[in-house]
């Protein structure tokens, strides 16, 4: 779906933008757009301590959250509304409070109305701490409304 | 790994509760434990609106969150400490704010220091909304010290 | 789709047995079909010489192969033609040759065109050997043409 | 572990091809071994008619065995013998009789005895069909016996 005459890479900047700002559960990850274009999005966060599980190490599901985050944003940034329907995550690692982790996720292959991504959750020095293979599908209808174009 | 006399009921109970007192990143998801047992764990949790993405329906991450922290609670009842090595989900439908969510986690197979969990999350009616598979390893060592043994 | 007063079960014998008459990749295996339903298939192997890898043991792929191919039985048991998109299987222990294995097949969860299975791998004792996660989608079309049906 | 001299991407040939004239089971492939090195490996091979499922397309098993084939030459290929332990698979597209597949085993990490892989499978234009993510265990000792050392 085009949106007038806006550059896609804009259009995805603009879609991820205002995911962040709308959806509530986010705030919590509290975590910084690095780069997003059509079918891709990366994000940066730190590991809080209130990130921690009983093992005094980062909880998965906080991995898996902001991976999963960052696939959410990159599934919608063509302005085709989508969702996930199924993940697979292997952590490769354990994660310690003050990590600065980062998340990229890549359109792999779309099908149909349905895509793969791939996420990888690298440490501060680039190596690999957590892989994501995300399936996501579209529900109809864009993401921004029309009248928000800007064309 | 026994303690002393005591029931493994018992254990996997004041295990759990451990846990969920001493792992920060639990206190988000506001869940309430409903029952405890070697290789088993059930909680319940609601739906906030800070849960939701921003199509306004429960974030995926959390639901994963959710499940991952049952599995955990199950996978540690034994007294071996064990984190998460890789897990599964697929969503069998949205979820909106205001639900009541349960997730039970039961130990399908041990082998050697690897174990496998099956997680049902289901709603307010017993349906199913969400299914995971989660692998476990043993960490070495116990997870409640010795000391804290009654036996 | 029903086909004219048919029997769902009866229905679901009748297409499975014709899949297993058509799809020559399934003679490899020499499966013996125990019991159908809408929904659910479940079959029985044996593990021959020519089924082991390079270790001795019976290779994973055909492990999977058997557990997928019942899953393709069960998914399109309810004469919709259907296709797997993606499965996850974990391995319990190793299979020697020699072993019967049966596979169980159920449908956990259908939404839309999609739907989800769990596959159940076991031995002659009923021990389960492996686990799948399998999801189907319906390509249109039902499996067994109309001019088939009995009604 | 190190075999004498014998330079690690010769090791890992030499590994792989005991390994395919070991294995009963790869015979029904014919597959062609394209390159391998230490924890990668590549092969080739082509869909017949007994690949073909009940649709008249390639059973997703047997690519899956095709994938899983080539990820149990590469997490072998440094002569620590190791056994796949759970694998994700996502289709991309169908695949038809006389297609010429090729698959890429990569390892992307590896933890203590664990490893995790990344097989692509591509079709005759370099296009994938399908992807998998899979998870090896270390068993012990060594596929190739020491005598069998060329130092």
């Amino acid at each position: 779906m085009t949106m007038g005459s806006e550059d896609p890479k804009a259009l995805a900047r603009r879609i991820v933008e205002t995911m962040h700002a709308k959806g509530r559960a986010y705030a919590f990850l509290d975590l910084e757009i690095l780069d997003v274009g059509p079918g891709h999005a990366k994000a940066r966060m730190k590991v809080r301590e209130d990130f921690l599980n009983s093992h005094g190490i980062c909880h998965g599901g906080l991995i898996f959250t902001f991976a999963d985050t960052v696939f959410g944003f990159a599934c919608n940034s063509r302005n085709e509304a989508s969702v996930g329907t199924s993940c697979d995550i292997t952590y490769l690692r354990q994660v310690a409070q003050g990590e600065i982790l980062t998340a990229e996720a890549k359109e792999i292959h779309a099908f149909g109305r349905g895509a793969l991504f791939d996420i990888v959750v690298t440490d501060h020095d680039g190596e690999k701490v957590a892989l994501m293979h995300a399936r996501s599908v579209q529900t109809g209808g864009s993401f921004l409304p029309e009248q928000e174009s800007p064309a």
